[in-house]
């Protein structure tokens, strides 16, 4: 059940991800989180922007959370213009390629789309007091949980890059390490924010591989069945990494989380 | 023939280079580029940050110079501490990762630096008023005669690095897509700044390959003749993808130019 002040921070990250030109004043992390500082590891001299930018280059890997120091940081970006724009930018140069791909038109050009920060954004989860832009533990309770609730916006690039995909003719593929468990709300999720068609949507089998071994075999199954990747887009190196990786590959920011 | 002010300015350069705490003035910039803000697209709507982020992702491909209006922008980065800090935060990471391996101890476990903008730094030459940090196209004369001077900086996290992984008992091979003809050059340059001792330096004869495949080629070599390649590092994604990529691979920031 969510608290008052969790809803309306919601509401705000809502509004927030869904106005062209809204920028979230940095106040609201200290809104959610009101006893930031009062942690012990404040005074690191690691350089959050250096840390950053070793995530999103690959460069630091299988790291658990977010560094205490970088909490803060992390949130200021996530709820700033600037995550906005390094989304905007990657979707703007997707379609640029995809726009010059000469299609066959068979129906068997395929764009494969990550879920989670790729296409839809979990931030409205990520904010809150109890998982600190995730400088706090992973908590697969509460973070299904949310997933249950198939309220997560749309990454508003992606979206729009996914409209212009179809226009182009291309076909949509979701291949997420989301469990099947959970196909009825990533389904209704999808389809609320605006992804309202694809040619298949892939999630992950109990007991199935995790990471780059998982969305690897999948790709190339998509592959052995006629399919060509001519893109694949996605928040982790584990999506774009390993075989049939596809023509050309995309990387979203995401300083929250790593999968390996 | 340098310009008193270039002279006065690479001067500027080495001490930053190699003093611990400095900080560059923004306004060097400005000391080195007094036109800056006469040229016709300083207006663009593109947010420099997120290029750099795109860049550093290798979302964003084959771009042949810096965009007009990130100039000020990169010059501020190259100049100030951020891409010194990023440097050393990438080289702390690949001396942790390095420090964990099992070494066999029978000299074949190798660890691959590219030189430009990896272990030396052309920062010298970026920053002339006719280079622009990469905003002016790149002249390949004016270049090479920067190479022949052999007074390229050491970047100071790679020389760092390359000091403890010969502690930790890694042999050392330099792989640049620099010419050959530059054997004596460059080699001049290297001890010059501390970098000593190697395994094998490998240049481009001429007429070769350039890139990805290049660097493969060379790479592939390498463990034909029955090297391990326990790391690889280097400022394009061209030293790092392709075949024999090494057991881990560190990119450092490069927003000055691309090689594919």
């Amino acid at each position: 059940m969510h608290t008052p002040t969790q809803t309306m921070a919601s509401t705000l990250l809502f509004l927030f991800l869904t106005a062209t030109t809204a920028v979230a004043s940095p106040n609201i992390i200290h809104l959610l989180k009101p006893h930031s500082g009062s942690a012990g590891h404040k005074h690191s001299n690691l350089n959050c922007l250096s840390w950053r930018l070793a995530v999103e280059t690959n460069n630091l890997r299988k790291w658990t959370q977010v560094p205490q120091a970088c909490e803060d940081y992390v949130g200021h970006y996530m709820l700033g213009k600037q995550y906005r724009q390094d989304c905007d930018l990657v979707a703007a140069e997707a379609y640029e390629y995809a726009k010059a791909l000469n299609l066959t038109g068979d129906g068997k050009d395929v764009w494969v789309f990550d879920i989670d920060e790729t296409t839809l954004s979990n931030l409205p989860y990520y904010a809150r007091d109890t998982v600190a832009f995730g400088a706090i533990p992973f908590n697969s309770t509460a973070f299904n949980a949310w997933v249950v609730e198939a309220t997560a916006p749309a990454i508003p690039g992606s979206l729009k890059l996914y409209k212009n995909l179809l226009k182009l003719g291309l076909k949509i593929v979701f291949l997420t390490g989301s469990e099947d468990i959970y196909m009825e709300a990533r389904v209704k999720n999808l389809k609320a924010v605006g992804y309202t068609t694809w040619e298949k949507l892939i999630m992950k089998g109990a007991g199935e591989a995790s990471g780059v071994v998982y969305k690897s075999k999948k790709r190339k199954e998509l592959e052995e069945g006629g399919y060509r990747i001519r893109g694949n887009m996605g928040d982790q190196w584990s999506d774009l990494l390993g075989s049939n990786a596809g023509d050309r590959t995309f990387k979203v920011p995401d300083p929250m989380y790593y999968i390996g």
